[in-house]
């Protein structure tokens, strides 16, 4: 029958779209993996790799968007489905700064093999680590379709913002002590500072699986523990200040 | 008729949609404006209004998703229609990025205003500045349906990150010779990279806008001359060397 023959390649179509989410999350958590493998083992060679692969990524990004477009023209799809289709074009998207976070950690991980290696870098496969778990929870989630699992994941993010706002710290700290370290010390931040992003962006797709699954946008406001941006580390005797006002999500 | 009734509320449903983009936008470039004015005018009230004002565009980010879900849902739309509203979607996200930077950057604002004048930071209302026209830029070439426009917009943004890049190295030399400076240093180094990300907004706008018009992406990669990255400043007389890979996209 021609409506089953329709019916099955919407479907197809659908999974493809799926498919496609799930490689490019894939890659995302190769890509954030080998750039802080690069970056604890000081590997340039591997850098240089993560970089290359990013047009990988665009790729994807360019086929998620392509296949959404379609099924939104020629399925005019309705509740759930439409929202399945929306929802892909803001994963991808969160997946692409993911990447695009992984590359930036790789190239300046290249800058840092040309001094001698920054006690703090100990602090980034820690960071790494966390970032990497939230991001393969949150494909979990949304494979799995379980809107608690992506739930779990949001107020997770709130371990790696204080991971970060502690190093920001011991990086000021370290940079004072050190002048020498000073560039060092700043791509460190960078990454640190890029790490941190990556969590963000997981707890987007997860607050994106939230609607897809619900219908609704989900209304609170994360629970922010990065306070870096209102940090006052002062030389000397170690003296910090914080504010006590929240990061902007 | 009930058939020019049904067009009629469509159109003034895109025109909605529309109009919620261009508030966005004034939001936009406002907040940008007056966050760069809190750090020139050392204006922490200023700078809290600013953060503040953040959940307003929150808010017109959800109003803008609701808008276009509701209408791919009940109007099937088809080609330019359904390119606008999908591009809605995508402006309305960078927008709210380029607020979210825009509180940063005021939250900064605040923590160097506990400490003595960096003389640096006389960098940043220049960076502002060119930030600002892109925006402005971007949004005429939204209102007017320009792609050429647009594309103007997307070459521009070379200006800002080789700005970011001389700025990112002489801040370095600036925390070297004074210790005393690092934690300002730091601060003016993250709200330079957060100017240098609201251009790269500009720019993933002008895409849009592009593919909006064109019903194509822009398939070349722009020319990007941000080389902070890849910065290595030494201290002593003053020694810079930079590798020639570019920022990633």
């Amino acid at each position: 029958m021609p409506t089953d023959h329709i019916m099955k390649t919407y479907d197809d179509e659908l999974k493809r779209l799926n498919n496609a989410i799930i490689r490019m999350g894939g890659l995302a958590e190769s890509q954030v993996a080998a750039s802080i493998q690069a970056t604890v083992k000081r590997d340039s060679e591997l850098a240089h790799e993560v970089v290359e692969q990013d047009a990988q990524v665009d790729a994807l990004e360019a086929e998620v968007e392509a296949l959404a477009m379609r099924l939104l023209a020629l399925r005019q799809p309705m509740a759930r489905d439409l929202r399945e289709i929306v929802s892909s074009l803001k994963i991808a998207s969160d997946l692409e700064r993911i990447c695009d976070y992984a590359a930036n950690v790789a190239k300046r991980s290249i800058a840092l093999n040309q001094a001698p290696v920054a006690k703090p870098v100990y602090a980034i496969p820690r960071m790494g680590k966390l970032a990497q778990a939230l991001i393969k929870d949150v494909l979990d989630a949304y494979v799995q379709g379980d809107a608690d699992k992506a739930m779990h994941v949001w107020l997770s993010d709130e371990e790696l913002d204080e991971l970060y706002t502690s190093l920001f710290r011991e990086l000021l700290t370290y940079m004072m002590e050190d002048p020498r370290s000073i560039t060092a010390g700043t791509h460190l931040l960078f990454m640190a500072k890029n790490i941190e992003r990556i969590g963000d962006h997981a707890t987007n797709i997860a607050e994106t699986i939230y609607y897809l699954i619900h219908g609704t946008p989900l209304k609170e406001a994360r629970p922010k523990r990065d306070r870096s941006s209102t940090s006052v580390v002062l030389p000397g005797p170690v003296a910090v200040a914080t504010t006590d006002s929240e990061e902007t999500k």
